[in-house]
């Protein structure tokens, strides 16, 4: 039964957990910068924003995976709900910031981190979980059960 | 000066400004309907949600434009505050849920509410906003400034 022994090892290394504090030194943000800019905040800013996302309870998960071995995070993705007046007083999910650390592609990770985002946001009552992508990934989230639905559009200040 | 009043006139007959509980009863429910599936709620939920926002201060801002004969909600949308981790703890504003009457087209009131919402954004020290529209839609928004950047995806609950 060695397959399944080994399948469920996998499982168990590459959990999707929600972030704590202490991922900071596990190198979270050097992960964000595979993403975007990212520069390097003090643990006290780090802090600040990390409260500031748990006084949000549900309405505001961040979703990790650690690398058992390496301690290091290697997968991240959020999720925040919107809470609307339309579809009688619903709520929407919104995926944001999902990367997979360039070293452990092919390992499903990512897809780990949507599910994981996606069924935070059914668990909680929305009706719809929305995300933003370019063209080149568009082909991974409809394996994830994702359909092409508007353009996105956006304006930047800085 | 004739066209100097008149200008400052519908200035001030169709300024932005936030949701108030009493819009309830001016239509705010009915125009939304114009937008999307807005089943009618009880007085209560409405409360409970437009008190949800509240509490969340200037990371949740619904504007409106109140027509000053009819006492009607003709314009809305909202916008919400995400706070991040990449970019220095940066802040991105989220446009939603934007919505002109279709009797009361032609009056440039879309656009006084984006700016209204990107406004509120920029105050607040987001790094950008964004939002997502149908490809019929891209036009009005590059008026307002915006660029098309990628592509929105969703999957649907129920």
């Amino acid at each position: 039964m060695h397959s399944t022994v080994s399948c469920s090892t996998v499982e168990k290394k590459y959990q999707v957990r929600k972030l704590e504090i202490s991922d900071k030194s596990k190198g979270f943000l050097e992960l964000l910068q595979q993403l975007t800019v990212c520069d390097s905040v003090s643990d006290q800013e780090f802090q600040n924003r990390f409260e500031e996302l748990k006084a949000c309870g549900d309405d505001r998960v961040v979703g990790v995976i650690e690398d058992e071995c390496s301690k290091k995070i290697i997968a991240t993705g959020s999720v925040f709900i919107e809470r609307k007046f339309i579809r009688s007083c619903g709520k929407a999910g919104h995926i944001e910031d999902v990367v997979v650390d360039s070293n452990a592609r092919g390992l499903q990770l990512g897809k780990k981190i949507v599910e994981f985002l996606t069924d935070h946001a059914r668990s909680v009552g929305c009706y719809k979980v929305v995300l933003y992508c370019g063209a080149r990934n568009t082909g991974f989230y409809e394996k994830c059960g994702f359909e092409q639905q508007a353009i996105n559009m956006g304006k930047y200040f800085v």
